[in-house]
């Protein structure tokens, strides 16, 4: 409409239907020694823009990162001296507690945009995130809601952040006893894979990746779960060079659904790369962070099959290949400080919050068979009682068999 | 890639490009009486995603809304029950204190997260945003920030929030005495302006919003700005008419610009609608929120394309013409406390401090002709100095026009 001069005043005014494209571009790096002067990878991306001006960067470090890789300031000092021309290290590096503890407390984040305001990062500035899965959660919310976002460059350095949380579009901190309450989508600047970094992982969290691995085979693809199983050996005495395509083929899986999906920001009530998450985020918050995110997906998942199975949607045989790979890669159906029948009630109330936090309709994804899933709107809580029990039995068989 | 079981170990991973497309689709609604039982629009909104459910929502409420329309709350709860069918309000609606004042207070954000969590609102719930520009901007941070972003649905009750604030894909706080310096891209799910709002506005916030309309027409749309300047008498004497016009032409124009931008989030450096922004911005800090961000504008119009004028890109005659208009409609480019000549370092910080916000090059847009802009990326401050002198001049002749 152009409003015309002569133009008799409107009485109705049609409602202006707006519609706004927008895609997100992030390019997904797998390397070695990041931030040996040599490694031209991280300089390049930050001037990738073209525009003139030495940008700005600070970085926020995991401490659990830090520990074992004590060179590693020293390190980021000299890359960013080598490449002057290219950027400026601005300040300290920000260094944070590891771990989920960091995603409990506010006062990180307050003190993470004060610093932004302080050495006074732009919009067309770089937050380098160095770390686990929490603390790439933890700055990326920070990062996101500075300034309506500032770039970040996610640098994951476990498994499961390399293969799953720190590859994806999402952010978020816990608030009010709730997971990832807080939160917001914003697709990283980048993201450095540096397998290096896996070396010092503890065995925990070098398993703890490998269930977000067996996750997206399960829903997506039955030969890379036939990988997984087949090189479960390797996995466990920690073959670097098997591990590397473990990750690199989840990440690949990830980034195609969220690509392809066709709600990248979840508007709607589908999420099956939340397969065996309700359970799991509850049973984190059940345990207070005792089970590493990984180890509580891996029992989601066996309960999840499990129910798949009772429920008479999975076969025996893939029931069994699957519990029997989470098994030998190390992972534990039971959780000792929880008298598995007493607290159905409080697990089972999970799936309220999982449904609250997604929003709209329950949608629970079960597997139908290994690469293949079938969302359901009802579950029966009486069937999954059973599959608690199946699994506990399991578990407790299995300990027989190993003592006997 | 699919990974073949009998595959030697790859010894280097290629970068994955990820492209993440999404559309956001929201529709701007023109309406009166939008709390009447018998307007069935909010209600008809909340359902359009035909889940079976009834909805939940909650209200925020400006408090300078309720002062001058007391039956609000109770019409909106004859609403609700009317619609119980379609959706619950749960909670009273929370009420905050209308104006800039919310926005530098970080316990609000806090005490409607803390809301949204007692009442245990979903993805797939509502929170209605009724008010100003500043609270809708409070509110929306608050609702995208909340299970990483919650429906909202906002209703503007000013004229500058119905025809620009509340209609974009910003929402954003304060802080560290910084405007906006917290916020997020996050498009409403519907904005419904209802003009009946507008009567109980007080001049000032009759006129500010006039601003946007003018910096709009003046950028993009020479006819607008005609169709403006002739009905000045109008608009002055609140001829609702005429403004409802504007409102909605002035909409329709911002929309347009964020849908075919190619920018909606604005990760380039060229923000056309902050035209006379960077000065604004820094007069509505210097003067701590005394002026209305819209007479802000007005005086950054009025800087900005005398200073096009002075600089030989607009013609005098159109220069006289937007000053004339700016100033019939009761704009004042002069500022009391502030003696103009002293304040000017300060003035010019708002430069640095506005290519901080936007990120990268400094880029301003200047006027080379009414509908007709020009970005450049340096600017010469004795020629802005001398601006600000003429503008004082200007005013001064003006005033002695009046007295002569
Ligand atoms: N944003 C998302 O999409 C998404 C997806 C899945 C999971 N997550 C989140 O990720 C988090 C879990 O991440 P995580 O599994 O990486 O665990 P984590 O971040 O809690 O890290 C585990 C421990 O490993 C330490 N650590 C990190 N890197 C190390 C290294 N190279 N060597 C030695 N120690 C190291 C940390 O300090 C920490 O103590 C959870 O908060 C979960 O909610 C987010
Ligand atoms: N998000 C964006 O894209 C964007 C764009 C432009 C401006 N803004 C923001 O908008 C804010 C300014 O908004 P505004 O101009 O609407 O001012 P405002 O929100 O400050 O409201 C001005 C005053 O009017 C009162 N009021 C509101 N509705 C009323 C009504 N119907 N009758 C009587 N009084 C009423 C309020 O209580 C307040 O006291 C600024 O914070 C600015 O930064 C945001
Ligand atoms: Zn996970
Ligand atoms: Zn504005």
């Amino acid at each position: 409409m152009t409003i015309r001069i002569d133009q008799k005043p409107q009485v109705d005014f049609q409602p202006i239907h707006q519609s706004v494209p927008i895609t997100f571009h992030y390019d997904v790096h797998f390397t070695r020694g990041l931030f040996e002067t040599n490694n031209p990878l991280l300089a390049k991306i930050m001037v990738a823009d073209r525009k003139a001006r030495i940008k700005q960067a600070i970085a926020v470090i995991d401490s659990g990162v830090l520990q074992h890789h004590q060179q590693l300031l020293k390190k980021l000092q000299d890359y960013s001296e080598h490449h002057q021309n290219f950027f400026t290290l601005v300040g300290k590096p920000i260094i944070v507690k590891g771990g989920e503890e960091c995603k409990n407390s506010p006062k990180l984040i307050e003190s993470i945009h004060a610093f932004i305001d302080q050495v006074g990062l732009c919009r067309h500035s770089y937050i380098l995130a160095i770390g686990g899965g929490a603390v790439l959660d933890l700055v990326g919310y920070a990062a996101a809601t500075a300034h309506r976002g500032i770039r970040l460059i996610r640098i994951p350095t476990t498994v499961l952040a390399q293969n799953d949380s720190g590859i994806g579009v999402k952010n978020g901190v816990n608030a009010f006893g709730k997971k990832n309450f807080l939160g917001t989508f914003a697709p990283p600047y980048a993201v450095l894979n540096d397998f290096n970094f896996l070396t010092t992982l503890d065995d925990r969290d070098w398993r703890s990746g490998i269930a977000e691995a067996i996750k997206v085979a399960l829903i997506k693809d039955a030969d890379f779960f036939e990988f997984i199983s087949i090189y479960v050996g390797e996995l466990v005495s920690r073959d670097r060079s098997i591990m590397e395509q473990v990750i690199y083929r989840c990440a690949q899986l990830h980034l195609q659904h969220i690509a392809n999906s066709g709600d990248p920001f979840e508007n709607g009530c589908s999420r099956p790369l939340d397969f065996g998450h309700w359970a799991a985020h509850r049973l984190e918050h059940l345990t207070n962070y005792r089970l590493r995110h990984g180890e509580a997906v891996a029992i989601g998942l066996a309960l999840d099959c499990t129910y798949s199975y009772l429920s008479g949607l999975l076969s025996q045989q893939h029931w069994q290949k699957i519990l029997t790979t989470l098994a030998a890669l190390g992972f534990s159906f039971y959780i000792s400080e929880l008298g598995l029948t007493s607290y159905n009630g409080e697990l089972f109330q999970g799936l309220s919050e999982f449904q609250q936090h997604l929003g709209g309709e329950l949608t629970i994804t079960l597997l139908q068979e290994i690469g293949k899933v079938r969302e359901v709107h009802q579950v029966d809580l009486k069937c999954y009682q059973l599959s608690v029990n199946v699994l506990e039995n399991w578990v407790k068989s299995q300990r027989e068999n190993l003592f006997s």
